[in-house]
């Protein structure tokens, strides 16, 4: 790379939890620069984070359209190169939209919109424009999780028969959680679906993303149990995938006590896989006619082609910050390779991925709301 | 204790799995003896079981309503107290009836029959006689099940939201599963669940042991992954539960790799539990304004009700025999106190618990094969 | 085997923790039968544990010296075989000697006598009389440290070059630890060293048992931190092996929260191992070039002679008192064989690895009181 | 704070390990810019590296001492503040002590010197010109870590009796181990010890570091146990403390298959704490009244005061460079409360650690050549 590529922030205000993880993300490997940001809605929080990042006041805008138009009118030197929105779910499409009609690649959050409609027409944009859109889908980042990607697409499960995944979360249990909490629950700000919005995505996009199979059916038990709440806490969804496998997800996020308890197990014919969020550094192999295995980040017998999604050797911990930075050096690296005209095959998650993931969403509320067992999620 | 509880046995023959563990458990705490048995269908190998035992030829017997005819008539001295039966599911049923017939209390593996209708036969037959039946859900019996049980009557959970059962096995993985696998997939031995038949009662019990709240209604979805298997070898249920809980059970045994993996999660307004059977002598309790804690099996804050479930310090593993014991040596406490006409409140599961799983087991078949989403499971 | 072994046991009265064990353990397998004892100093105390082991009051003794000249007199097809050891460490070696005398085979528990010169002895003795004598290392009949011998021996580490030992147990923290602690502490009746007598001969009888390495020289920190107590309650001891490895074991009693810690680790050249008393049933293998491995009991890659030494699946847990019913079913195997003429190759500890250990106890002291840095511990 | 901290950086040219992590840690918070560098002494790989930073040619230095020249005529503005030294041992006390002379802050990684006389000197040459040098001991920067030391501070444990470390890698198992371990076993380069040096200085700061307690006295046994090299690649010290409180540092560098196995446990009269730094959001607390409990990072009873050291909210794991951060962020604030004249208490390890550090290493190193069991740790 010959220069640091520019980014711009929408959202990540003060005391925004995500915004600061991008931030860090981007920074990490030291290929990022952020120049620019309409951080708040509120110019006073949008001034004071522009001042955290010591960012000349210039460069921080009252809002999303602003930044694009004078971004736009920079010298190519200057000008920001994608921005990054980590907003509330309800403006990402506008502001991607927006981002994409002014010649500004995307790096979006998750649920990548407010609806599957939503969803396509931001898929036709990214077509029409040619522009480079990332979806930070920062699960799929983790080297131990790329592993057993790779395991699974060599067949060393042989064929798959079920995946169980559960991601648990106590931060809604008690009904007053905080600022973040509030939008989160909020249809206006998050959609029909707020714990399958929220977590219920991460769960759809790993579950694919490491077998490589799609869901074709879901039947889904959602609730909401913190009294006078608008969207679900919790949901626990049955899933039938297009090789036959079965599945479930189990997602909660009233589930008291629980940090981040993310997990996946992949049983197949030969053998089967565990991964955890929490100890993100392992991968379990078992199988009937083996001792378990543990296979680590960095260590003999991870794929050497994951090298390059690591940091450190083996026993120094990587950790949440790092999946993130590696979409971001992915998108980072794409970018620079469009400005190059060289070739880079990237493989961070892109607008398909948000697609899908709103596909699911409608198609679990769907089934929520039906007496049918089954609701067919379809290809879209 | 005056005298030791004198056993017989119905099943157990040579390489038996099961019938071992009840001999061991029946042993472990010095208040029961094996007094004779009818081991195996084929007499050399009934012989040579009790040949193993040291018992004398005569109370070898070539029948259960042999065995029972005939001890029936011993002296009270030596006549056996009551009958084990560890045969497969198919004759349960029969041999329980002819024991209560003949006056002897049962102790009977699970699931208890062949069918609901069965189930509630045998237990107007219990009522009837007025004799002592104990279903053997050895996992009831772990102490740190106990206090999971008494952490969640006593509230310490406040309101119970969610309940999630894994239990999961590799056995059934592969085709040829061995002489153990063959009935327990036919549907003449084994009824019309395999999977949820042998682990899912296993995990019905254990969720409505725990937390004393009662599966309302069930959404099925079994699988039979291995070709030319009669019966489930795989299944998950989403759970609704009287107070309003939701649940699921996720039960599978062709899971390669994966040993006797059972784990109950519960999760209520206040904080939640965790236990494990591959690590019974943990019982881990999360919250959210807490440090995660891990109560020990004979350890500090361990319920003191809970010592004459224990033999050993903490930090000396008790495990799965010792479960078993907890149930025998209650058992056998129950029949002593019959026998001196004094008083003791037993905790061991009976024919109530045996007819709750058969009703799981035919309304999870009923859901299996509905295209509605719910199918209640109506008291009985 | 024509009939069950026959116990007597001295020691082992009511709310004695080991005795409780040693009978558990004898029960288990169903091949000895405990017929009498002399379980207490205190006639009524021993009274009411024959009493609530249902053994007539003529088998229940006054004194040891009373228990072997009975049973002496006793017909063949009655009288006891061999004589189980369970009291104080000061009367091990007038026991022990006594019922050598008297013609009966000895179990007995470690440390095996007050003294290495009283070790010595007893070993002569049994030497002359060509009985069995067994010393209850009971960590050594854990079917994982087993497989960790045989993968020692065989050289699957290469050459070992370090060796690590923790043992720690919080029970005598507090200056009134109970009666147990009593006794423990008091020099009458546990010799001149009361944590490295209790749980550094455990350390140093895994160490060489698993590695097949005898300890040549050791350097010594002994600690009595709870004042007025008269033994040492901490110690490390720096060791060095005969192949040249170096070593250490960690022993301590006033580890405040811990139950039972004692681990091990064992580095070669060319991998490692570790297995840990409180997962009893997991053997850690890690090396340079491979995914760190889980071998487990009764699974796939543990060695088939082991399977002699399980009861169960794996993933349903074998612990504490199943290590300890190994070394009692290999010794009544091994007096079968001594009876029946036949040939039985036993692998339970025996009188020299009782010498082993008092010589380790008395050269730990030795340096202890040194302020050279190495003192040899000499072959005897 | 007004703008970034400049940093320059000393050694971490293309391949080395460290010098990344360095880098990322200081980008990671967005406080500081590298803005110069001597990145080897091979001026093509310094121009690599500077190009891989994206650093003006101007800004990349032929050598150390050219750098600090020529920084120090730079504008106010533009000069660097501070300079990493992230070279081998050797060469830290020169380039330190000219980094002071040309009046730069300084941040060093550890070892501090070659010898106890060179950080004697260093020492006193930060006295005399009063800039900041902060010692990279980046363990003690885990928020967990931290916990612990206020938990000891605090009285929790009570008095501490004992307190035992590990340190374990394989990475010298073999005798070819690639190129950081040339250095790190060539006295030259590396000094008097090996692994000594290089995680036995870490186990005696964080020892000392959390417990507040000073070593007074050690016995070593150190080793090297791959012939031809010239420095320990093992070794075990027993400790004394100035509490009366005994140790052990168990540290070894040819533990096949061990990772970066650091662990500390510390014993007090009325608890104990562990952590591991391979799982370093866990801090357990055992208690001989208590169920064990896991304090967790950003989650419940933590300290509030180190919410400064953290970044997410539990359950998203946080690892080594965030550690590695925590120092460079504080070392930050404290350049930055300099420059701006305000008050700030800065918690980073300083000079005085690195001679208590070089002391230990020497103490050791003589305890190893002497027959004696104990060799005083003196003062300095």
């Amino acid at each position: 790379m010959k220069r640091k590529i520019r980014m711009g922030m929408v959202g990540g205000g003060p005391g925004a939890f995500i915004g600061g993880v991008h931030r860090a993300a981007a920074r990490l490997d030291g290929l990022i620069d952020v120049v620019c940001g309409a951080f708040s809605q509120d110019p006073a929080k949008s001034k004071a984070m522009a001042g955290e990042l010591f960012l000349p006041e210039s460069r921080c805008y009252g809002s999303y359209s602003e930044m694009f138009e004078q971004e736009r009118k920079r010298p190519a030197d200057e000008r920001m190169d994608f921005v990054a929105i980590t907003t509330p779910n309800v403006s990402h499409f506008k502001i991607a939209m927006a981002a994409l009609d002014s010649g500004f690649h995307v790096l979006c959050d998750k649920p990548m919109t407010l609806s599957l409609a939503e969803a396509k027409k931001l898929r036709d944009q990214v077509s029409e424009t040619g522009l480079l859109f990332c979806l930070m889908h920062n699960y799929s980042a983790y080297p131990m999780v790329r592993q057993a990607r790779l395991m699974c697409r060599a067949g060393k499960l042989g064929a798959i028969r079920k995946v169980v995944v559960q991601y648990d979360l106590g931060w809604l249990a008690a009904p007053n959680a905080g600022k973040q909490a509030l939008w989160r629950c909020d249809p206006r700000y998050s959609g029909i679906c707020a714990c399958i919005g929220d977590i219920g995505t991460h769960a759809e996009h790993l579950a694919e993303f490491i077998t490589g199979l799609k869901i074709t059916q879901v039947c889904a038990d959602l609730a909401t149990f913190v009294e006078g709440r608008q969207l679900d806490d919790d949901g626990t969804v049955l899933l039938r995938f297009d090789s036959g496998a079965h599945g479930v997800i189990e997602a909660c996020e009233v589930a008291s006590g629980e940090e981040n308890q993310f997990k996946i197990r992949i049983y197949g014919t030969t053998g089967s896989l565990e991964w955890s969020q929490m100890e993100p550094e392992n991968l379990i192999w078992r199988a009937n006619d083996q001792a378990m295995r543990v296979y680590r980040r960095s260590w003999a017998e991870m794929d050497p082609s994951l090298a390059v999604w690591c940091r450190l050797p083996a026993g120094h911990p990587e950790g949440f910050i790092e999946g993130f930075a590696n979409i971001y050096t992915d998108f980072a690296r794409a970018i620079d390779a469009r400005l190059a005209g060289t070739d880079y095959q990237p493989s961070y998650p892109t607008v398909e991925d948000g697609v899908r993931g709103m596909a699911f969403i409608e198609t679990v509320f769907k089934s929520h709301q039906s007496d049918r067992k089954w609701t067919p999620m379809e290809p879209c």
